[in-house]
């Protein structure tokens, strides 16, 4: 087959699966992971029962891919805002800033059960890691320049960011996630106190 | 029957809820959740089957009833370290430590399904917001006499503190864990940058 042809079917199968993924988060959204069948997915995506099953085993396959392909769009974004700001100490306040607000908006469409099972994921770990990561190596900047205090490890400074940013679930507004950043940045200035 | 004898039944029968439940908690520790059968924990705790079903409907039951009494137990402790504490400043500082080193072990227990399975209780959220409160009563202490930030309702600043000290679950050792309530302690000050 010609090379555009395949590019054409390439394209075709992965509009595909965006519809079928996202089909499927909004059901499970609205209705809990244990109710939505396949049928129904099929039906909501307007492709049939048969070449549903082409693409996915399962309605938990779905849903892994959904989140496998929504936690590297916000590594994505991450990347994003770390690269468009200047300087290390708005690198950092960038990265945390977008990982808050990222917090906030997951943290409603989760219930427990939900949660629970997207959690077992590896893939949630992995990103987690590579997170953990490049917070740990924006904090770590940032003590080199004097910015932030030297006397706690960047990685357990970046641990305690990170938690502290999930608070961000729990707060009403974007101006509460930008004051809990401002808030949560503060406790790693240096220490001055004698 | 003679007030002793009934003290005596009452003390009878809280020796055995105590016992099935700490049974039962290790249990699941051990096995998971799903495995775990009445029978087994009748066998374990040393009372028959049938006495057993007149303490507990089933499973469940139990471990939410070990769970009520852990969190009650918490929640006692942190009581007990504000009270104990000196000043406005040091109150808040014990409890945050007390509550960073009860996430710190109770995360080791719980895997997610477990998490999840208790997280569902109406007790775990009554509690939240008693905790939510009693630092939330601290932080508005510290913020009249000068020692934190008047920026932020106090509300806010302890959603953040709760939340980063769940970071101590991911911590090696009691020494990061107080390291960690410094770091979340000091982004409280009073902001001096001008």
């Amino acid at each position: 087959m010609p090379k555009l042809w395949n590019e054409t079917i390439d394209a075709h199968r992965a509009a595909v699966r965006t519809a079928v993924m996202d089909t499927t988060a909004a059901l499970v959204a609205e209705q809990g992971l244990a109710s939505v069948t396949m049928s129904q997915i099929a039906k909501e995506s307007g492709i049939g029962r048969a070449t549903l099953y082409k693409y996915f085993p399962d309605v938990e396959a779905i849903l892994l891919a959904w989140h496998e392909r929504q936690i590297g769009g916000h590594l994505d974004l991450l990347v994003e805002a770390r690269d468009r700001a200047d300087g290390p100490g708005e690198r950092l306040k960038a990265v945390l800033e977008a990982f808050a607000l990222i917090s906030q908006e997951s943290r409603r469409h989760h219930d427990t059960d939900l949660s629970a099972f997207l959690h077992r994921d590896q893939h949630v770990a992995e990103a987690q890691q590579r997170l953990h990561g490049m917070v740990r190596d924006l904090v770590a900047e940032g003590v080199r320049t004097g910015d932030l205090r030297d006397d706690i490890a960047p990685g357990e400074l970046a641990t305690y960011c990170l938690h502290a940013l999930t608070a961000a679930g729990d707060l009403p507004s974007k101006a509460a996630v930008r004051r809990l950043v401002t808030v949560t940045l503060a406790g790693m200035r240096p220490d001055d106190t004698p």
